[in-house]
């Protein structure tokens, strides 16, 4: 295949309107979609009306005129479809970290004297983070984390574990967990179950309700392109929303927040869920971003995602290319939309791969991601990507003294 | 005096070039500064180049490139000396709440056996329902919540009171607290003390330093102006940061987030206050807004906000406005920059005064609250507000049905 063969391959993707609806440098691939999301149309205009309008305009009364108070109902009834979840069940709300701490702590009330929450032991380490830190809270005889390999979870699964904590994208190797039979695996074992979605959501078809899960959080800066950095969400499964308490319990999931009461009184539902006053500026961006996922078909997203990373695979064999390893799943129903591969000198090679406009990111110690994402990248793309990578490996471009500069974020 | 002294008077005011630093509107009267603050033109400018320069353009690179993941610190460098902080002391972080639960938790751990939360019954509620919610999750003997009356806090400070948590101002009526008196009794009694400095950071100066304060937290889009709803900021007095342990242990709190260890190690200094990945688009409006404090004279500030609100507190005296009374404590050196007043149709009253251009807001079950902003309110806008309070008043133009409407933010 040529060049044009890959234009062709645009040309008849179903798909390709959409690139339109976000702001593209010709200069640049991006491949860090599964990061930070680029910039939709749809969130410029939004968030030109936010600031002018909304803010500078309105003031005060854009909690009432502008929706402003229901933004996180508004945004949790956009994105549960995307989750495969009914209405009532998600809301957008804080970080992936606090919410986690949230569905931590309630489940760990929910499900009786079970102490320990299950993980794996390269999980992504703010989900860790904030176990160990309701573990340091609450006393090792009350909640402890534990962590295995992700081939020791079924035997991990014993009598004391409360909630089995996972995420269904490894963020380092792209690894795909099977989220329906793992969440009946804890089931028959007693154990709930919380999927942190952060590598899903927006990048294929995710099955909530069908795969019958307890909690679930995500994100939304990376597939679903919020803007950086979009507020999170967050599910709590209709089944547990009565026995829910979450102790981030601020005056926002109150039952009547403007009442002023000095007692906390739960809100009804997912409302529950939330804490303080949401940032209106980063929610407005997700609102508008999601809108561009109304009418699409997230299986039509995932099928290109694995032709969009299969050719990229198959191209990157083809150059034989020194020192690159794959290191995610080669079968790509057990991948999400991301390759990693390892390289000796991942670091600077990353570095040399950015300076070309083929924007990757490094992982440490020696991982370099290629995420995928159908709504804006091009089967073209992936031509030029690969050709700009071998170019990068072939000449050992990358040892130049100032690729090895170490950047504060990596 | 008549409308054109007060227009004199706006003309001798050493703070009026402020006011083009905002968007403003000619036609309203914006009283509502102490909940949310009017557009700075820095901000706009600002967040115009977030979104299409270091999104658009930028993406995942101005992390390094646009200081993205220095803006916590670079916002509370911005605030700490707003506050009376030396450096280190004050990071940007999540919302109010949040930042309570963190500072909560940290304090019941430093301050050994104790177990009681001693606050005021009428603090703000979601500061009440952050100490429930730690409360609830630690169980009542590790950690209860004890609310009195502002008279009763100095008997309530027994030996089992933990820590002493107070909002500066009060939300409702505009009382301040001593903070300098209060902080020493709590320490002589064995208290640590928590300040809330909601309706306080930019009003006019605090002395968390001179006053020996051990936590406080703070907002950033009151009369900071950082928009809707701009992160907020927490501090932690240095002689408590090696001490000091937060449950909210996110990623960003690491000791080196990007090494991606799957244990965790708290950042030194105040970066262990962090937690999630920042609201980036929510944070620069606020950087941008702070700008306009730096060679700002807060003393100056709060000279202006005493002579507005006694002019606007004796204008109505005037007036002999039948219904309304004066709530806030009459000794401006006792109040924040807010008049609060009773009236038994309060309510109807506020929508009538906001349709009149006049923006004030109502607190249940019968307050109206004027807020007072110097860097962007004249005398002249005081002398026309009272002129509207009156008519409306007087007219008894409130008690029309249109007026009578509830809204879900009030």
């Amino acid at each position: 295949m040529n060049r044009n063969d890959y234009i062709e391959l645009d040309d008849k993707d179903t798909l390709r309107e959409y690139r339109d609806k976000f702001v593209t440098n010709e200069d640049t691939i991006y491949m860090d979609g599964n990061s930070l999301g680029p910039l939709p149309r749809s969130a410029v205009e939004r968030l030109e009306k936010a600031v002018k309008i909304e803010w500078g305009r309105d003031l005060i009364q854009s909690w009432n005129t502008n929706s402003w108070i229901d933004l996180p109902t508004i945004i949790g009834e956009k994105i549960a479809p995307l989750v495969g979840a009914a209405p009532g069940q998600v809301i957008c709300s804080d970080s992936i970290s606090i919410n986690l701490f949230k569905l931590l702590s309630a489940a760990i009330k929910i499900n009786g004297n079970r102490t320990t929450i299950l993980s794996q032991t390269d999980n992504f380490p703010t989900d860790l983070y904030m176990a160990e830190g309701l573990s340091s809270l609450l006393g090792e005889n009350s909640c402890r984390l534990k962590l295995v390999e992700s081939n020791e979870i079924e035997t991990a699964l014993d009598s004391d574990v409360s909630i089995l904590m996972l995420t269904e994208v490894n963020f380092r190797t792209g690894e795909r967990h099977d989220m329906k039979a793992l969440t009946e695996l804890a089931h028959e074992k007693g154990a709930l179950v919380l999927w942190d979605l952060a590598h899903s959501a927006g990048a294929f078809p995710v099955a909530l309700d069908a795969c019958n899960v307890d909690f679930a959080v995500g994100c939304g800066y990376k597939y679903l392109n919020g803007g950086p950095v979009a507020p999170a969400f967050l599910y709590v499964a209709t089944r547990h929303q009565d026995k829910f308490q979450q102790p981030l319990c601020g005056w926002m999931g109150h039952a009547s927040p403007f009442d002023f009461r000095n007692r906390y009184e739960a809100a009804e539902g997912i409302l529950q869920g939330l804490c303080g006053t949401p940032p209106i500026l980063s929610m407005v961006a997700l609102d508008a971003a999601l809108d561009i996922f109304e009418a699409l078909d997230l299986e039509a997203v995932k099928q290109k995602s694995i032709a969009l990373s299969e050719t990229f695979r198959r191209l990157v064999d083809s150059h034989e290319l020194s020192g690159l390893s794959l290191l995610s799943p080669l079968d790509p129903e057990c991948r999400g939309s991301q390759l990693a591969y390892r390289h000796p000198y991942a670091f600077p090679l990353c570095q040399a791969l950015i300076k070309e406009g083929v924007i990757v990111d490094f992982r440490s110690p020696d991982i370099i991601r290629f995420g995928f994402t159908p709504l804006y990248m091009r089967y073209i793309d992936i031509f030029t990507a690969v050709q700009k990578l071998a170019m990068v490996i072939n000449t050992e471009v990358y040892m130049d003294e100032e690729f090895q500069v170490k950047q504060k974020v990596t």
